[in-house]
């Protein structure tokens, strides 16, 4: 039987109230407070609480009362991407294991600010990126930790999901995502592809990220979804929004790997992570979820590949990541399961007391791609460096997180 | 009965004697010269013409002979790489009409010489793109003219083709592409997958490419290829090619889209031309080849895109191109009918002394963009400007070729 673990949740929007979902579907996890800044959402919040699991949260608009709580262990921090990273540190601070949902960062000195809280701490902090723990994703990871992909070349990523009507509408949903289209420009929303990527590169543990450049294209697609679904006398139906339809951003890192980028959020098309991963050996492709290996597929036709697209199910059984292997998610798993992972990777790392799997050098490393092509788009395409938040650790810093739940090996 | 056009065909390694096939077979042309510096290719050439044409060409290994021939009107050239601007600038200054096959030029001087030798002549030059015929662009094309996609904002093209073994044996087939991955690094390829997209975003007629931004990954496809092909002592097994495997470009547009390119020809992989273009109604996409229309599919589930792959043939009767539509190409058509299409339009534009569909500036900034990228990855990713080279021209010019095979207009 597992220990129990008491934790507050920061931000119950609608992903912080997802989470919460899936939290209390966890063995063993105890929701002692909730925060919000708005009543509505702590109501919500504590009477989902009490119906799942029987207690009553403290209820709070100021996390501080949270992270003042002696018997919270942890916290999640799920509230605008603006306050993600000095909320981790005051929870550093007051020496609460912290989750961090994904976004980008708004400055350079926030993560280093971040870092510097957890070097002065070491208390862990991790960043839920939950698409680490997708099973095409890990599937890929486990190919190339395994060498089936040779020498890894190239990979790229993308958030290419159609926000229009959540963006356009962030008003009346209360959603920070409108305020950024309206005044910034750059990836906003690197971390959900960059995350992988990051791991099968070795990002922060052999390898890092040296350089990039990011170009944004024109603002075109918010205002006419507005025009059609708001109508011509809408208030922003002519507003010029500062942020590109579609970032494209490449990065170069210290063993010649290039990593590409696109953040396509405000244009109509089907989802995708964009996900491919290219080596010497072999090379995956999310958006037809084939694989393509030389000793299987190397004197195939090279113009008949079609018959292939989906091939990467049939390539499961061989290569499923061991932790999808007996993993079946339920209804509250949400997305599919890896929020649950995710989660689980966390309440495991703090039930351990470890450096979880996603730790606070990866985190300073992704949400940094945000602030940094803002300034290269800025800058016309400019070449931008990338810090090194480790200060030359990443060299040779061992696999951090060991066990079930490690994205830097495969048990 | 349509006239005929007395031509010359410069080059005739692979790509010179497929397309010596290709012309062939297509009526009123006669071949009355071949070049090519190698005296067994010329042989096959004159034989071949023999035997299909039942003429005897004039067989040299000096391209000057065939411009000195009063009767040639015009010429193809098929040449290596290097000599395709020069060899087209002399044809021109010879009065012959000239066809030239796809690559990317080594310097942006080149570029404005191939622009002053046709604004002093006014002899037309056509770049031999055949991808612009391809019926996936053609229709996508069509859907744009059409406005079916709505405003463009974002297109995506590659050249990703796993050409290792044809680099690798350079020596053995007098290919120039193994001398080329030696020394250089850069998109050396970018037209397949520019020309269409060029086209879609009306590049030199009423917008234009402003800059760009490249950066290439390391090179490790030809070693870990050669190693395993040619064994470990094989004389290229460890030489460092200059050539990364992968090289992605960034574009920007004068009316703000962005165009990003990818060259990948030393990995293993699937063939792919990575053709998307996105538009504030819709998009296209060659690697699951479906469309996304807003008003069809916008209420559909985001995440269960899979059972649209491939719809864009359930499409193709309401969207299929004019050229395409009653189109049948047979064997001998060259790259499923595209070859026989791009050079049909050619002689039509001798035929009746008009612009061609690719000018002479569609093809200067289509290839200029090889020596830019090579600049912009020896300096880091650092933007560098995409001349202009219709002088202020580009702002008001009206659509060049009329008629079937036009690129600019729909008929």
């Amino acid at each position: 039987m597992k220990s129990e673990i008491k934790i507050g949740i920061i931000g119950l929007g609608g992903r912080g109230y997802g989470l919460l979902h899936t939290i209390l579907n966890i063995e063993g996890i105890v929701v002692k407070a909730v925060c919000d800044n708005y009543e509505d959402r702590q109501e919500r919040a504590v009477k989902f609480v009490e119906e799942k699991a029987g207690n009553t949260p403290l209820s709070t608009s100021d996390y501080k009362d949270i992270l003042a709580m002696d018997e919270v262990e942890a916290v999640i921090v799920s509230s605008s991407w603006a306050d993600h990273i000095h909320i981790a540190i005051d929870a550093m601070k007051a020496g609460k294991y912290v989750g961090v949902e994904v976004g980008g960062a708004y400055s350079i000195d926030e993560c280093w600010e971040l870092i510097r809280a957890y070097e002065e701490t070491g208390v862990p902090c991790m960043m839920l990126e939950n698409c680490c723990y997708g099973r095409k994703e890990l599937m890929v990871l486990n190919m190339v930790k395994k060498g089936i992909m040779g020498e890894i070349v190239h990979c790229e990523g993308g958030y290419r999901h159609d926000l229009r009507d959540e963006i356009v509408h962030g008003r009346e949903n209360r959603h920070y995502r409108l305020i950024n289209y309206m005044n910034r420009n750059c990836d906003n929303y690197p971390t959900h592809q960059l995350g992988p990527i990051a791991k099968i590169l070795n990002v922060n543990r052999g390898n890092r990220m040296l350089s990039l450049v990011s170009m944004a294209s024109k603002a075109r697609g918010l205002n006419e979804f507005i025009k059609k679904s708001e109508g011509e006398d809408y208030d922003l139906a002519d507003y010029q929004f500062a942020q590109g339809d579609v970032v494209t951003t490449i990065i170069k890192c210290a063993h010649g790997e290039t990593i590409t980028l696109t953040m396509d959020t405000s244009l109509p098309r089907f989802y995708s992570r964009g996900f491919v991963v290219q080596g010497t050996k072999g090379m995956y492709q999310e958006d037809n979820h084939s694989i393509f290996l030389d000793e299987l597929h190397g004197t195939e036709d090279e113009f008949s590949w079609k018959k292939n697209w989906n091939n990467a199910d049939e390539l499961r059984e061989e290569y499923d990541h061991p932790i999808w292997k007996n993993y079946n998610p339920d209804e509250n798993a949400g997305h599919g399961g890896m929020d649950d992972l995710v989660l689980s990777a966390f309440f495991d790392s703090v039930r351990r007391n470890v450096i979880p799997p996603i730790d606070v050098y990866d985190m300073a490393a992704w949400m940094c791609i945000t602030a940094l092509s803002e300034q290269s788009i800025s800058m016309g395409g400019a070449p931008v460096a990338i810090p090194d938040f480790t200060n030359g650790r990443w060299i040779n810093r061992e696999p951090g997180h060991e066990g079930y739940f490690s994205l830097d090996k495969v048990e």
